[in-house]
């Protein structure tokens, strides 16, 4: 099964839309984990294991495995392998280079550790892209438009009639196979915007919870009124709901409020459009 | 010592301004070391020892090492220990992303690997590049015009008067620290322009060699005749300059002819400007 197919199937299962955000953060963890052998792995285990009912994605955070180099990325290895089957996971990577790098990085994320997809930044251009599109069942995420004050400086910025974001979907919705798209929760209008662009294409929507974005809204966008596919990332409102060790279940009862609030906006009508892109 | 200071000395000692990448790709270097226990770290280990009587910096690719895994990361940190005290290193990993996901790779590069150096992706905004400025001697390259096909997409685009990689240039001198840019060298005419507006910030210049960029016009444009710093990288023409037992010694010739003629270029006066920017 592809990575949309799973998706479907767990949007199905869960009634939500909750991609939860895979970020272990050994200053955050309960120290009695964060001071075992392997605590990314071990964090991670028991945070999928208790949230597995509602996810419908799981989204590593390569940057938070790196920090522990060799060791750290072993740590992913081993999580990836034990994955639950049919809940599909997204790599979040950023990786952007080209030529023979970029076949590199495609390999190491489709191929080594095994994900359904992964997210990439466009800044490098389409050719940078190419060899994410190779993989087939595998979906490439572009970075689009992030909810960073910065995503003014390149992202936001008007070239003629475009916003750069906006010239990124044109361009991609001109040149390659169906992928998704990363667009922070915190632009609700330029969301609309984008899921207008997007046509049926998956949005990955983090910014919602710690980082201010409202749910509701960016549920009933991002999905277009329930009928479009799109995630919303939580990381470390569910990750971090407990630092004692009652933390994996805390992890699933917060999981589980944002999946029911999620299935609530899903069946109400979309929220007024707020204003101008 | 800062990065800066290092390659100032190197740049004395060997006389060019050659920085050698390491890709170490499996497929291309001899049989024998691709199939040892270690072909990474032997491959690359081999290569810095033959070629730093020229080297003024080493420039290992992470996808490469990525595309291995955790061993390939392990034999990344070992050769990372081992490098030449006094010459150093620019990690090529064009990292970006956002609040603490970017200190951790920060982490990754600066803190856990040694790097004196990074290259970054701007695409993020300024908050993004951030911790990448707060280890001190340690030198981010912030991705600014590439030399593939795809650098008109987002890099070249006009944004009112500015091009999108000019705009990147005058947002960093504005707001950050001294910072080094990643120029490619096929752009002879926008390199010209990016010596103009980065001041003396280092410039690294990919993009010669097997990507067919113009060596003495890469040379004198990127140091403006001969005065400011700017780094010359060639990958796959020094690490594959042969593929039998004597790599190594194919790779320091051809490492000690690229260096002989930077020295030539660097004392010869910059060729005339190509054409408008």
């Amino acid at each position: 099964m592809g990575f949309l197919e799973k998706l479907t199937e767990r949007q199905r299962v869960t009634g939500g839309i909750l991609c939860v955000g895979l970020d272990p953060d050994l200053e955050k963890m309960p120290p009695k984990i964060a001071s075992s052998p392997k605590p990314l792995y071990e964090f991670c285990r028991r945070i999928v294991e208790a949230t597995s009912p509602y996810a419908v994605a799981y989204k590593p955070n390569l940057a938070f495995f790196e920090a522990s180099g060799s060791s750290g990325i072993s740590q992913l290895e081993r999580l990836m392998a034990e994955m639950p089957a049919g809940i599909p996971t997204i790599l979040d990577a950023k990786r952007g280079d080209i030529g023979n790098t970029a076949r590199m990085y495609a390999h190491f994320l489709f191929g080594h550790l095994g994900g359904d997809a992964a997210t990439v930044n466009p800044f490098l251009g389409r050719d940078s892209l190419d060899p994410f599109f190779e993989y087939p069942d595998k979906l490439p995420f572009v970075l689009c438009l992030t909810s960073n004050p910065g995503s003014s400086d390149i992202q936001m910025v008007m070239a003629g009639e475009q916003r750069i974001y906006q010239r990124i979907i044109v361009l991609l919705r001109r040149f390659h196979k169906p992928c998704g798209l990363v667009v922070g929760a915190r632009h609700t209008p330029m969301l609309e915007d984008v899921r207008r662009l997007a046509g049926d294409w998956p949005i990955l929507i983090p910014g919602v919870g710690a980082q201010g974005g409202d749910l509701h809204d960016a549920v009933t966008t991002g999905t277009a009124g329930g009928i479009l596919p799109a995630l919303i990332n939580i990381s470390r409102d569910v990750l971090y709901a407990s630092q004692g060790d009652d933390f994996a279940e805390a992890a699933a009862a917060k999981a589980r409020w944002y999946t029911e609030e999620m299935a609530k906006s899903l069946k109400r009508p979309p929220a007024p459009r707020k204003g101008p892109v």
